[in-house]
């Protein structure tokens, strides 16, 4: 290993995540599940294809415009299970608690998980609760895991992914990261800085039925849109041409992001993603999108190319130019999840 | 809620740890499968019967005679499949790290996370890793979900004990709690104070194999023998009588509860079970624990009977009195698991 230490960057997504994972834990856990990278792993049981998938929650702070930490303890997973092409049936929670937390506090959040299960339409049916000491966690952390059934006939994942494949995004990018990051910098409420923790398996359920051919979905949480799209073709081996001119972004992040300092493409989302899919299903894809609530803002934003040479992340931008992305490495934004 | 703060007690597997299960947890959760309140949650998938458990692990010192955090969090959520009666098939490990956790530890711990998955027979197919900064967390919390397959055609569960079923052991009990104080207490490492982390789905399998009508199992972790059989007395309405003198302890355990003022009964064990069969399968399963390197201070202690009035559990002590047992109420040993 190249650091002595963990350090905060190891945990957000970007390079140092990606370099914990295939240098300590892929190695010692050798297994063809994890070693597909994916937001879950698939397996068969007895004759049925199933999801599963984990993530633990310790965003800061806890409430913030637009859902808690319950609320997207729930969607991240189930949107985790739904990126796989499984329909999310049944979830676990592990509460991490410390000692003196307000029980006032964990009571909303845990309405809020039913909710979010309830809309969702998943049961959250076992569940385990940790209290630490006072100092020894920040409040409270949450672990989901879940199951999902997969029904889909074609196989989803970054292997399927193929030259001329469009890439298309269910909406406004960066909106969870500019929630917190204007609570955080007290930056007061503002009407466009709302995250967008939703679930995404009523939407990508309605794709699925209608288009036999999709090749891969991912969602761009920690790292955003640019982290995700930057791992996928290194993991494919292929070039991705995005044009900045057509991601959604809402002015009001634009702004956060100006004078933050901030890339919009690699601020963290929790209910958008990037789904790549041929041409010829490209229009119904989007049709779909555009026609549910989670997807609106939908657009296709590039396109899949084969490679001359190493895989490469290439974004026209909006004055001409070209620039060539790559997984984040500086500072990130800690606890954005 | 009575209490407006989380208390160390809300975790520590006692009275209070059932109160925010029952008043806060399960009336917002509310499910068939988490009504229940086992070890994990059985469902049905595509007609195949699935067995599916979480489990956040904080243990305090993470490396401890006879394991650490990692071979730990692997063995707990494979016992919590096994006592459903499941074979387990897939992990999930969800790390959440504090900034500065030293990177050689924590190729350790996965070390033994993987080298207890083996030995058990199970993968780790999907994980996720957040790092908090530097004293949000106390260096490192997992969380191991786990997917079991039941194959088993008796129920297993709380409501299947009947009056007449013999309550048996798999060895002597609070060896892990043991471990864990001595190590806290400084009391320097003996011999027989070693932590009895162990899979024990190897053991189970080959009982379910032989006895066709296993009533319950319980693995006695937080809380111990004495709150897990207090717990499944309350739920089964069932009356548990048991005697201390059939009690497997070790006399270095023993020893120790002496001198920290310890009831043996009420501490942690993190490869021990409690199991309920009819009188006529009992032989059978103690002659394959004795068999097993898991099992081999297995013994008999107690009988369930029908209840007049309250559910009660009876312990016949060694010197010939009779003790009512109850939810452990008071101080309990925080972080043991």
């Amino acid at each position: 290993m190249k650091y002595d230490r963990i350090l905060l960057e190891h945990g957000g997504g970007g390079l140092l995540s990606n370099e914990l994972i295939s240098d300590c834990f892929l190695p010692l856990f050798k297994n063809k599940y994890l070693e597909k990278l994916e937001d879950g792993a698939v397996f068969e049981v007895a004759g049925s294809k199933l999801c599963f998938s984990t993530d633990s929650y310790v965003v800061q702070p806890i409430f913030f415009p637009g859902g808690n930490i319950g609320s997207l303890a729930v969607h991240g997973t189930v949107n985790d299970l739904a990126m796989c092409g499984g329909k999310p049936l049944y979830l676990s929670a592990g509460f991490i608690i410390e000692e003196g937390f307000a029980m006032k506090d964990l009571q909303i959040i845990i309405s809020s998980m039913a909710e979010a299960a309830l809309k969702a339409g998943v049961s959250i049916v076992t569940g385990d609760t940790k209290v630490v000491s006072k100092g020894s966690a920040d409040g409270i952390f949450i672990n989901t895991s879940g199951i999902g059934q997969i029904s889909y006939n074609s196989p989803i994942g970054v292997s399927c992914i193929k030259p001329g494949d469009l890439i298309i995004v269910n909406g406004c990018i960066g909106d969870h990261g500019a929630a917190i990051l204007s609570v955080r910098e007290n930056m007061g409420i503002n009407e466009g800085m709302i995250s967008d923790s939703a679930p995404l398996n009523g939407l990508v359920e309605k794709i699925l039925k209608a288009c036999p051919e999709i090749h891969c979905m991912r969602d761009a949480t920690r790292g955003g849109l640019g982290a995700i799209l930057a791992e996928i073709s290194q993991q494919s081996g292929l070039t991705f041409s995005i044009e900045e001119s057509k991601i959604p972004v809402k002015e009001e992040v634009r702004g956060i992001c100006e004078i933050l300092g901030m890339d919009v493409l690699f601020l963290a989302n929790e209910g958008k993603f990037a789904l790549f899919c041929p041409e010829s299903y490209a229009s119904i894809v989007l049709d779909i999108m555009r026609s549910h609530e989670y997807g609106q803002d939908a657009a296709i934003i590039g396109k899949v190319s084969e490679s001359s040479g190493k895989a490469r992340l290439i974004m026209r931008t909006i004055i001409g130019g070209s620039r060539e992305l790559d997984l984040p490495t500086g500072e990130l934004v800690p606890r954005i999840c």
